[in-house]
C-alpha cells in the first residue's frame, strides 16, 4: 500500500463524505472536490436520493505527485472513517462475505476530462463477496455478472490487462454454447468465464486477480491518480488549457444496480435537448444495465421520452412508458436540478428495483446552436439575467454557428444516414485512423475521421479533422459529446457502414468508400454523401440576432473587421462589424490585372520608371477603396500601406522569371539579378513597412493619392461620409512617421487643391514592433492612431517566426513552456506588457489616441479580455470571428477580468 | 540682399566682435561662435596679436535654415556696428577707394568640419579699391595679385565658376609671356590676368563680377552657411556623428597680408609633434605667401625649426633662421596658448612687414600614437591630471595602435618615399578615383587610393580605401589631416609620383603601377613599396601600458573578451581581458575533421542517431575548453551552447550536397529532402537557440559534459581553478532556463560522480529578446547571470535583420532617422530601455545577478559609457576591442555620464 511508504507528507483534511448522514461538500467546492464529488455533495444537501460515499480531493492529487507518487500517511485514517458511514448508512460492510457493500470508484476532476481512468464498478468483489451477493440478493446471475463485470473493468484499467482478452473468453463460451446475448448467459455460465476471466488475469500479470477489496480500492485510487498523467489526459489538457496542477479528485461511492432485473434501469439525460437547446427532456436509458452500457454504445438505448422515441423512429419503449412512477420522480429531480443549477444539467441516475438513484448532475455540453437557445430562453423565462444569459455562450463556439451547411438545392448521393451528432456540414477524404487523420491535415487536407466508434485515445485525430462518421453508438457516445465540445460535425452510429480497417475502406449498401475517397457529411441531418455537396451560409436564428444585441448592449470595445476585399467587407457588415480595422493593401497588388505593373514598378532602378508603373495602379488602387467605402458608408476604415518586402510580389524560379521578364518585356537575366538583389535572408525583418516608404516614397504617395481620391469620390455621392484612417506599417522611430507623415499631408493638399475638397482623414501606426512600443509617447507626437499588429509584435518580442515555430511548438506545447499558441491567444506577460506600456505612453502624450489592435489575436476571446482591460478602443479580426469578439467584448465588460488570462 | 526678404524672424544678438577694443566671447563659447570664433576671441582676451574681427553665431545658421534661408531682419544692422568697429581698429574702411580695408570670411562650426566652404580672402576689393590699396601700399603688384586671388577664391567658392577656368588663364598668360613662376609676373601681367579673370566671370555666369564689397560680403556669408548643407559636408558629418543643428559659424576679420613681400610670411604650425607626440614645435610656413598656399600644397612648405628642417632634408631655410625675431615672439606665443589651452594646439599665423597676426588656434589633430604620447606627458609634466590624461583619449583611436606595421624582416621592393603623413601599414589594389574606392572596397577588396592630392570630395573614397597616397602636399595637406582623424594609413606629397587619371596608371622611377595592381604603403615611414609586404603586431608603447594602467584604477566596468579560440583568447588576455564573456561553441562545430559528424547528427531522425555523432564531438569539443581554459586561468569563461539553426551546418546547393551525401555515407536524397525540411523562412527568428536545446536536449547535454570534463581536467593540472559560466542563448521565458538547468546540472551530478570532483561553474542566459528583458525578474530566479545579447535584441527590438538592414540603411542615415547605425553603437531609447529594465528587474529578483554585454556594442565606446551607467558589470567585446573598452570603461567612470549618449 503505497501510503505507508511516503517518505515525507503533507497532512490536512483530504476525505468529504456525502449521502447518508453527513455531507460535507457542497456545489460550491469543485476546485477540492472535483465536479462530480461537489454535484453528488450538492445533491445530498438537496434531499435527493444519492448513494453515500465520499471523495478523496483534488489536493490529495496534487499532493500524490509532490511526494513523488506516494500518499499523506493520514489519509488511509480518514478513508476508513468515511466507509464506516458508507456501512453505517446501508448497513452492509465492506469485504463482508455475507452481505458485501460494493462500491465504485469514479475520476472527477474540476473540469470534465476524457482520456482519464473513468470509472470502476462493483469493487469489492471477490471469490467470497461474490457469494455473500448471490445469497443475500437472491440471484446468483447477478452476482457472477457484477463480478465478471468487475474483473474486465477493473483488469483493463487497473491493472492493464487488455479487454480483448475477456471479450474473446465471452465470445469463446458463448460460441461454445450457441449463445448469442449476454443475458442468455445463465449462473454459471458466468461463473465458468469468471473462472477463466481470472486465469487470464494470473497468465498476463504472473499473480492472481487481487482479492482483497482494500487491496482492490487503493489499487482503484491510485488508477485514477495515475491516469491524470496518462497521454490522452495530458493531450486534453493541452487541447483545453487546462494546467496540470488542477489535480483530479476519486469518488468513492456505494453501488446501486441497474442490472439487478427488469425493475432496474440506468440511463443519461440532458434537461433540455443538447442539441438543438429545445426545452424538452432528453435522454436515454437501458433496462437491466450498468451505466457503461449505455455510453459505451454496446447495445441500443432506449429513449427516455415518448416524444423523443417518436421522433427517433425508435421501435424500443420509452421510459416514461413502462417506468411511468420512477420517470415521474425523474422528472421532478430535473425540473429540480435545473432550477437550483440555473442551467441545463446532464444527468445519469441508476433504478434499482424500482427506486430512484441520482449518481452525477453536472452543467450538460451543449451545440453551440443549443447553447445560444438555452441562455436565450432562460432569460426570458426570467432564470438568468441578459448578462448572465451573454456570459453562458463560449464565444468561440460561435464558429460552429457561422460555418456553412450543405447547399439546400444541391444534388446529393446519400450513402446512409446515421445520428445527428454534432452539427455542421463538412466534407473531405476519407481517412481511418486518428494518426493519419493528423497526418493528413497538417498536409492541408481536409479529412473525415471514420471510425467504429470513438475513444479518448481518438481524440488528436478528432481535432484534425473536419468531421467523424461512426457505425456504432448513439448521441452521447464518445464520438458525438466530444465532437460536440471540438465543434466538429459528426454523424454517429450509421450502422449500415461496415467498416474493415484492414483494407481501408467502409462499404454500405453494396458501395465501396476507400481512403482517400471524398465524403460530405451532416452533423444536424445525420446524412452521410458521396463526394463534396456545395455549402451555404448559415441563417443566423432569432436566438443569435438577440443574444448579439444584449451582448453590443454591454461591451465598452469596439468591433472593427480585418477586410481586403468588398466581399469581406460585406460580410463582416453583416456580422456587425463596426469598421475596418486593417485594410491590407499588398492582397490588392496580386491581382492578375495588377502584378505586372507591380512589378514594372519593382524591377525599376530610377524613381521615374516606379512612378509611370505606380501611375497605371493608382485607377485600379482608387477603385478598391471607392468600393469598400461605398460598403463602410458611415465608418471607419484604418488602411494600412504596402507592408510586405518587394521580393514578394517577384517570380522565383528560373522559368517563372522568364515568363515574367517576357510579360514585362525586360530581360529575363536582368529580371533574375534583380530577384537575387531583393532575395532576403529574414524577410520578416527586412525592407518592408514603412522602410519601404522611406526609400520608395512614390509608392505611398501613390496609395495616399488612391484613397484621398476614393474618399472624395464617395462623398460626393452622397449618403454617409467615409474618414479612412491611413496607416503606416513598422514604425520603430517616431521620425520615420513624421517624415512619411508629411508626404501623405502633402498629397492630401495636393488633392485638395485639385478637388477643391479637402479630404477628411487620419493618420497614425501600427505598433508591431518592441522598439515602438517602447517609444509610444514619441510616436503618439506624430500619429493620431496606434494599431497594435500583434502578430508581428509577437514574432519580435518573442524572435519567433510564425512561420518557422511549428517545428518546435509542438516541443513547446508538450514541455508547458507554452500553456497555448502565442499567435494564439496573446501572451499577456510579454506581448501584453508591451501593449500596455504602449497603450499608456501613447495615451500620456495624447490623451484622445485612439487604440486598437488587428492581429489574429482580435478575434481571440482570451486576447479580446485582454484588450477590453488595457482600455484599448477597438479590436479588428477577420469576418467570421466578428460575432465572436462582440461576445468576447461584452463577457469582458460583465466579468470586470481577463476571462482567460493565467 | 536676403536679410529684406525675411518674411519672418527672431530677433537676438547675432554678432560677437573680437580684437581691437572690444572682444565679446571667450574659448567656452563655442557651440555659439564655433571653434575658430571662440578661440579668436580667447586670444584677444589673452592680448595675443589678433586682428579684428567679428563672429556671425551658429544660432544665426539655425535661424537661417529655419526660416526658409532668410537672415533674421536685425542681422544687418549688428554687422555695421561690427565692422565699424574693425574700421575703427584699423583705420581703414570697408569699400574705401582711397584706404580700403580688406576682411577674410572663414567658416567656423563648433567642430572642424571639411568639406565646408572655408575661406575667402581679400574680400573687399574691386577695380576701384584694388587702386586705392595699390597706392596706399605701393605695391601695385601686391594689390593686382591678392585682387586676382580674391576673384579666382570668391568665382569657386561663392560663385561656383570651377578654378580650372582661372588655372587656365594663367598658364596661357604665363606661357605667352614665357614666364615659369607666379612670382615672375608684375602688376601689369596680373592687371591683364584680372581683366581675363572678370571676363571668364562674366562669360560664364552672364553678369559681371560683383563689384560692391557689401554684396561680396553678403555672398560670401551665404556661401558658407549654404555649404552647410552641402553633399560633402553631410557626408562628413554622417560618417562623425555631427549633428546637423548644430550649425557653422562665420568669421569676419580684417585681412593681414602674408604676401607683401619677403618680410612676409604664412604658416601652420602644431605645438607638438602630431604625428610622434614629441614635445618639439613643428610646423610648416611659406614666404610672401597666403594662408591657403600652405595648405594647398601648391608650393613645397618650409620647416619651421631648424631640427625640423635637418630631420626632414629639406633645402629650404627654416623660419628660425630667417626670421628669428618673429620666430621668438612665435614660440613665445606657442608656450602660452599650450599652458593656456592645456593641450596641443594647432595654429595658423601670418607675419606682415615683421609683424606677427595670430590667425587661429585649436586642439590640434593628431595621431593615436601622438594622442597617448601627449596625454601621458602633460600628465607627467602636471600640466593635466591621470584622469584628465585619460579622458583625452579617443577610445576608438586605440585601434591605430593595435592595427599591423610592416614586418622588418620582411623584403621589400620600394618604389618611391614620401611624407609619412599617417601611421599604420595598409596593402591593397591600387584606385585612382574615391568612386571606384567605394565600389571595390564595398566588394570586399582592400584599396589604396591613389591621387594628385585629395579635396572634401574624395572622402567618401577615402574612408573605404585602406590607405591613400598623394603625389603632392604636405603632412598638413588634406590628404594627411583627414587620414589621421580617420586612422588610415597615409603617404603624402610623394614627388616622384606621375599620376595619369586617364590611363589609370601612376609611374614612378620608370616603372607603371596599373590599377588593380597590389602595392603596400607605411604611412609610418613614408615608404610605397610594389606588391604586398608581410605585417607585424604592433609593439604597444610605454605609453599605451602607462595610460592602461591608470584607465584600469578608474574604472568600475569588468572587460571581458568575445573568444572562440586559444589564438583569439591569448591575444586578448594580452590585450588585459578579464575573462571570456562569450565563448560560440558553434564555429568550433565548423571545423573540417567535425562538421562531418555535426551533419551525422543533423540527418539523424532519431535521437539514438544523434547521440551517436555527439559521442564523435564529445572529445574534440572537451579539447576547446581545456586549451581556453588553460590559457584563462583564474578567469571566468561564459561559454554560449550552440546557437545557430542547424540547417546552417549543412551543404545547400546539389552539388555540395552529393559530396557531403557520400561523405557521410547517406543518400543524397535523403539528405537533400532532410535540408529542405530544415531549411527556414526567418533563420534568424528560428529553431535555433535554447530551442534547439529543448528539441534536442542530447545536444546541450554533450556540451556541458565537455565543460564539466575539460574544467576538472584543468582543474587537476593545477594552477588556478577555473569556472565556466554555462550561458542558455535565446530564452524567451523562465521555464526554458528551468528545464534546461536542470538537464544540465544533471550532467554535472553524473560528472562529479564519474570523476569523484564536482565540478564548479555558474548557469545563465543571454538576455537577447525583448520578451527575456520584461521577464527577467520571472528569469533570475533560474539565471546566475546575464549576458546581454544586443545584436539579436537590436535586430528584435527594431525588427531589422543585421543582415538585410544594408539596403535601407543609408537612406535612414541620411534621412536622420538613426543618427548612427544601431548595430553600431547601442540604440538608448529602445534597446537600451530593455537593457534597463531587465538589469532592474533581474537583481530586484536576485541581487547579486551577474551582469554583462556581448554583443558588437561591447566594443563601442558610446555603448560601453551606457553600460557603466547602467550598472552592467562588464562588457565583452572582440580581442583588439578590449584595449578601447578598457579605456572607454575609464571614461565612463570619470565623466559619471554616458560619454556619446545622444
Amino acid at each position: 500500500m503505497s501510503s505507508s511508504t511516503a517518505n515525507q507528507s503533507k497532512t490536512g483534511k483530504w476525505v468529504y463524505s456525502f449521502g447518508g448522514d453527513k455531507t460535507e461538500g457542497q456545489a460550491d467546492m469543485r476546485n477540492l472536490l472535483g465536479g462530480k464529488g461537489a454535484n453528488l455533495a450538492e445533491m445530498s444537501n438537496l434531499g435527493l436520493p444519492v448513494p453515500p460515499g465520499f471523495t478523496i480531493t483534488t489536493d490529495l492529487c496534487t499532493a500524490y505527485y509532490d511526494n513523488d507518487r506516494n500518499y499523506p500517511t493520514d489519509l488511509d485514517g480518514q478513508m476508513s472513517d468515511a466507509m464506516a458511514l458508507i456501512e453505517q448508512a446501508v448497513g452492509m460492510k465492506f469485504g463482508d462475505t455475507s452481505d458485501p457493500l460494493l462500491v465504485s470508484v469514479r475520476s472527477g476532476a474540476r473540469a470534465s476530462m476524457p482520456g482519464m481512468m473513468d470509472t470502476v464498478l462493483n469493487l469489492g468483489l471477490n471469490d467470497e463477496t461474490v457469494e455473500g451477493l448471490a445469497a443475500k440478493s437472491g440471484d446468483a446471475r447477478f452476482a457472477y455478472d457484477s463480478y465478471r463485470r468487475f474483473i474486465q473493468m477493473y483488469s483493463d484499467v487497473v491493472l492493464e490487462v487488455d479487454h480483448y482478452h475477456f471479450e474473446e473468453i465471452l465470445e469463446l463460451h458463448k460460441e461454445g454454447k450457441g449463445l448469442n446475448l449476454d443475458t442468455d448467459l445463465d449462473a454459471d455460465d458466468w461463473r465458468i468465464v469468471v473462472k477463466g476471466f481470472k486465469d487470464k488475469v494470473e497468465e498476463e500479470l504472473g499473480r492472481p486477480f487481487p482479492q482483497s477489496p482494500q487491496d482492490q480500492l487503493w489499487g482503484a485510487i491510485s488508477a485514477v491518480f495515475g491516469s491524470w498523467m496518462n497521454r490522452r489526459a495530458v493531450t486534453y489538457r493541452k487541447l483545453n488549457d487546462i494546467p496540470a496542477e488542477w489535480g483530479t479528485a476519486v469518488n468513492v461511492q456505494a453501488m446501486v444496480f441497474g442490472n439487478m432485473g427488469d425493475d432496474c434501469a440506468t440511463g443519461v439525460a440532458f434537461t433540455r435537448d443538447p442539441s438543438t437547446g429545445a426545452a424538452e427532456f432528453y435522454g436515454e436509458y437501458l433496462v437491466n444495465a450498468q451505466g457503461e452500457d449505455v455510453v459505451a454504445g454496446i447495445r441500443t438505448p432506449q429513449q427516455l421520452t415518448i416524444k423523443s422515441k417518436e421522433a427517433q423512429h425508435s421501435k424500443l419503449p420509452a421510459m416514461e412508458e413502462i417506468m411511468p412512477v420512477v420517470y415521474g420522480e425523474l422528472v421532478d429531480v430535473y425540473k429540480q436540478l435545473e432550477k437550483h443549477y440555473r442551467d441545463m444539467q446532464d444527468i445519469e441516475f441508476t433504478v434499482q428495483q424500482g427506486k430512484l438513484w441520482m449518481l452525477q448532475t453536472r452543467s450538460g455540453k451543449r451545440t453551440a446552436k443549443a447553447a445560444l437557445k438555452i441562455a436565450v430562453d432562460m432569460a426570458n423565462e426570467g432564470l438568468i439575467s441578459k448578462d448572465e444569459a451573454v456570459c453562458r455562450i463560449e464565444p468561440s463556439s460561435l464558429d460552429q454557428l457561422l460555418h456553412p451547411t450543405l447547399d439546400p438545392d444541391a444534388e446529393r448521393d446519400i450513402l446512409t444516414r446515421g445520428l445527428p451528432a454534432s452539427p455542421g456540414a463538412a466534407c473531405g477524404e476519407v481517412v481511418f485512423n486518428a494518426d493519419e487523420a493528423e497526418v493528413e491535415a497538417a498536409a492541408g487536407k481536409s479529412v473525415i475521421l471514420v471510425r467504429v466508434e470513438t475513444s479518448p485515445e481518438d481524440i488528436h485525430g478528432m481535432h484534425a479533422a473536419k468531421g467523424i462518421l461512426t457505425s456504432r453508438g448513439g448521441m452521447t457516445s464518445h464520438a458525438a459529446v466530444v465532437a460536440r465540445g471540438m465543434g466538429r460535425a459528426c454523424v454517429a452510429g450509421a450502422g449500415a457502414l461496415t467498416v474493415d480497417y484492414a483494407q481501408q475502406v467502409f462499404t454500405v449498401a453494396g458501395r465501396s468508400i476507400k481512403k482517400g475517397d471524398i465524403i460530405t457529411i451532416d452533423g444536424s441531418s445525420g446524412n452521410v454523401m458521396m463526394g463534396e455537396v456545395p455549402t451555404v451560409q448559415p441563417e443566423l436564428s432569432g436566438d443569435f440576432g438577440a443574444l448579439m444585441v444584449w451582448a453590443d448592449g454591454s461591451r465598452a470595445l469596439g468591433v472593427r473587421t480585418n477586410a481586403d476585399t468588398p466581399e469581406d467587407s460585406r460580410v463582416a457588415r453583416e456580422f456587425g462589424a463596426e469598421g475596418i480595422g486593417l485594410c491590407r493593401t499588398e492582397h490588392m497588388f496580386f491581382d492578375a490585372e495588377r502584378i505586372l505593373a507591380v512589378r514594372q514598378m519593382i524591377v525599376a532602378e530610377e524613381e521615374t520608371g516606379r512612378r509611370e508603373a505606380l501611375a497605371k495602379l493608382l485607377p485600379m488602387q482608387r477603385q478598391d477603396f471607392v468600393e469598400i467605402f461605398r460598403i463602410m458608408a458611415g465608418l471607419p476604415v484604418t488602411i494600412r500601406l504596402l507592408d510586405p518586402p518587394l521580393h514578394e510580389f517577384l517570380p522565383h524560379t528560373e522559368e517563372e522569371i522568364a515568363g515574367v521578364a517576357e510579360a514585362a518585356g525586360v530581360d529575363a537575366k536582368y529580371l533574375g539579378h534583380r530577384v537575387k538583389e531583393l532575395a532576403e535572408s529574414n524577410p520578416m525583418l527586412g525592407h518592408r513597412g514603412c522602410r519601404l516608404g522611406i526609400s520608395y516614397p512614390e509608392i505611398y504617395e501613390m496609395q495616399a493619392r488612391a484613397i484621398f481620391e476614393a474618399a472624395l469620390e464617395v462623398s460626393a455621392e452622397g449618403g454617409e461620409t467615409v474618414i479612412p484612417e491611413v496607416m503606416i506599417p513598422l514604425v520603430a522611430t517616431a521620425k520615420e512617421l513624421e517624415i512619411l507623415k508629411a508626404k501623405i499631408a502633402a498629397v492630401a493638399d495636393l488633392v485638395a487643391t485639385e478637388k477643391g475638397t479637402a479630404p477628411h482623414y487620419l493618420i497614425g501606426t501600427m505598433i508591431e514592433l518592441p522598439r515602438a512600443a517602447l517609444q509610444a509617447g514619441e510616436i503618439a507626437k506624430e500619429a493620431e492612431f496606434f494599431s497594435f499588429g500583434t502578430n508581428d509584435l509577437t514574432q519580435t518580442t518573442f524572435g519567433i517566426s510564425r512561420d518557422d515555430a511549428a517545428r518546435f511548438l509542438d516541443d513547446y506545447i508538450n514541455q508547458e513552456i507554452f500553456t497555448v499558441d502565442p499567435f494564439v491567444s496573446i501572451d499577456q506577460d510579454g506581448v501584453g506588457e508591451l501593449v500596455k506600456i504602449a497603450a499608456e505612453r501613447g495615451r500620456s502624450t495624447r490623451d484622445d489616441l485612439k487604440l486598437g489592435i488587428c492581429g489574429e489575436h482580435g478575434g481571440d476571446p482570451a486576447s479580446v479580455a485582454f484588450c477590453h482591460n488595457t482600455g484599448l478602443d477597438y479590436v479588428s479580426c477577420s469576418p467570421y470571428r466578428v460575432p465572436i469578439a462582440r461576445l468576447s467584448a461584452a463577457q469582458a465588460a460583465i466579468q470586470g477580468f481577463a476571462t482567460g488570462s493565467d
